[in-house]
């Protein structure tokens, strides 16, 4: 139930769309954002001069195209100059990055994050990359703020980690103590770090143009980044998504969460080393050893990793019921059960989901790989650039 | 990434979001009308004329308003005349109505359903039913369209039921021999009857304002239409919310999908009354009666309502963790359930469900009854005429 906009929502309606494909899809010709946008050449040319007057793209002529006439006009995201600060916080490392206007990642870096560091340790560290990376940064850059990907449960409204069990957080505003220690001046939003991969990977990776999807990541703990009709699902407090606490064995383990028998127990972590013998290890590294002993002929870690993987299916295809996605991608280590335990994974969806939700459901690993949790943290950034360009810049 | 709308579009979109308000809430004065939309007095005095018409409103003095001064003009949508045909294809009953744009139900009938009838042998009795309740109609009346409600998975793109399992229905194209014997070329439009009860209690029930609900919908079968940020789920083929094949006992009961252990087998009417011991009954008074041996003092029929509220619970819980929702409504044999346990549903979600997630769920049944799933049948048939209301009238 919403009015038509006036003149100046649809203005900056505009200057978004256009500043949006840009980020998307890079260096665009005026004459493809004339037609993709549905607007006219002089439109166009005014946004594009509104948009480089703030220095948000710049326009310039294209490379030899090879065709007769007079090239269209490119506009490029001024994307050295544009940037975010991205963090990722994992249970085993944490990770900063300086993302520029269209995604790429300009500047990086990676701490090991011991288990247990709370978030007043760890925004010093995390603002020290970014100052770090700063000193390569050219004087006029603007920052447009930064997006924080965490293994938790993420409060919509004001970015307080709520609980991250793996991490042995409770109620940790993480964002304002990154803000306080950035003293950039600039919004820190703080998001869930499947909700931020699914976020990245509908944007640039696996699943543009899909508009149904799950995002399933997992180390420890197992979550889901989920979009809907093309939108994010939040949830009425920003906590939708806790898939790995779907209980589906009442009489499973008991669960960090105080419950027994949850999705993760089973598929997480913890589940795979308890069922390979090797409760003593701990890490992406020790789950991959897991796997690589399968590989070469070890009897209990293969059964643990079908076992998992079969379990993995079976929550899946409960997911697929209920949500009748298009896309299923496994990130973290999610993505390498997965491709250990394929046959297994389809074998019990195909058993256990309907037809009718299964039949066009396609299972894929992350095309950002790793590094979607920092592109969808900065996209978490971008977005307030996006919704009003020349508000922010 | 949209860019600015044209002023044709805006128009539509006004005049939309005027006829959508009436719609919902009745008679509204001019002056609420304003503030309400945002739109300035002389705009909202000529999408009112538009309207008008196009007979799709009236406009007239209010009632005594005790105030001085001249009354602003109240605006009505035209209940009696512009009109919609509603049906709800149910296990044991069709049901059949006429419902006024403002969402009243003009005019109802209603038909026992022997279990097993077909699409083709519903069809004919449907469109008697509408072609009686034409007979007390207008003679300049406007019919929008039909609606109807079906316990099965329907094909967002065409309405074909693909699967109505406790109908015994499999590709029924119900719309289409609805349409065949109404003869009135109007669009019919099916959807799940979970979707389109949750759609009208959105609308103009016990969820308006509430943007992250779930309803569930039970009777031999269980579904729940789900709505998230404001708008409804429906999955890459239309068939998203299939929550009563959520698989909760890998070794349970087999279940009509084919799976094993699905949550209906242990909350939908067969669990009920086999828990009972009354598995040669079957139908809704079945499930009352086993509800009301309960109240009276009968230990088994007591056992099999904790038992099957338990059940209700511990999936809720599940659905509490993936969706974050503010407001969960119990419909069809589910509120009979919810009634009878609700300690037990409680109890288990608030032990099963993350805290964050389950602290402001709110439990609930339908404001508007069993009426819900022909009310939202109607919102099916309106949403093309708010979409574009001078097109379609």
């Amino acid at each position: 139930m919403r009015a038509g906009p006036s003149q100046d929502e649809i203005r900056r309606q505009n200057l978004g769309a256009l500043l949006r494909y840009v980020h998307m899809h890079g260096a665009t010709s005026r004459a493809e954002l004339t037609t993709t946008l549905g607007l006219n050449r002089s439109t166009i040319g005014a946004l594009t001069t509104d948009l480089a007057a703030a220095g948000l793209v710049s326009e310039g002529t294209p490379k030899e195209t090879g065709r007769a006439g007079r090239p269209s006009l490119v506009v490029r995201p001024e994307s050295a100059r544009v940037h975010a600060y991205a963090y990722s916080i994992e249970v085993d490392r944490l990770r900063a990055a300086r993302i520029g206007l269209g995604g790429g990642v300009l500047d990086r870096r990676e701490l090991a994050r011991p288990r247990g560091i709370t978030a007043a340790e760890a925004a010093p560290l995390l603002a020290r990359a970014a100052r770090e990376m700063q000193q390569s940064t050219p004087t006029d850059a603007i920052c447009v703020g930064a997006g924080v990907a965490v293994c938790g449960l993420v409060r919509r409204d004001d970015g307080l980690v709520r609980l991250g069990p793996t991490m042995g957080w409770v109620d940790e505003p993480i964002g304002a103590a990154i803000g306080a220690e950035l003293g950039l001046d600039v919004p820190v939003v703080v998001g869930n770090v499947a909700d931020v991969a699914a976020f990245a990977e509908h944007t640039r990776g696996a699943a543009t143009g899909c508009d149904n999807l799950i995002y399933l990541y997992g180390d420890v703990g197992v979550g889901a980044g989920i979009i809907t009709g093309g939108r994010r699902l939040t949830g009425h407090g920003g906590y939708g998504g806790e898939v790995g606490h779907m209980v589906v064995r009442r009489d499973g383990t008991r669960c960090e969460c105080g419950s027994r028998g949850c999705w993760e127990t089973e598929i997480g972590e913890h589940g795979l080393l308890r069922a390979a013998g090797r409760s003593d290890t701990q890490g992406r590294d020790a789950v991959l050893a897991v796997i690589d002993a399968a590989d070469r002929g070890d009897a209990q870690a293969q059964t643990a990793v079908r076992t998992a993987g079969d379990w993995l299916g079976f929550g899946v295809a409960n997911l697929v019921n209920i949500f009748n996605p298009e896309l299923v991608i496994f990130g973290g280590a999610m993505r390498d059960l997965y491709l250990a335990a394929a046959a297994q994974v389809r074998s019990r969806l195909n058993a256990s989901a309907l037809p009718a939700c299964v039949e066009h459901v396609r299972l894929r690993t992350p095309a950002l790989g790793d590094d979607a949790a920092l592109i969808g943290a900065a996209e978490l950034a971008f977005e307030r650039l996006l919704a009003d360009p020349l508000d922010v810049s």
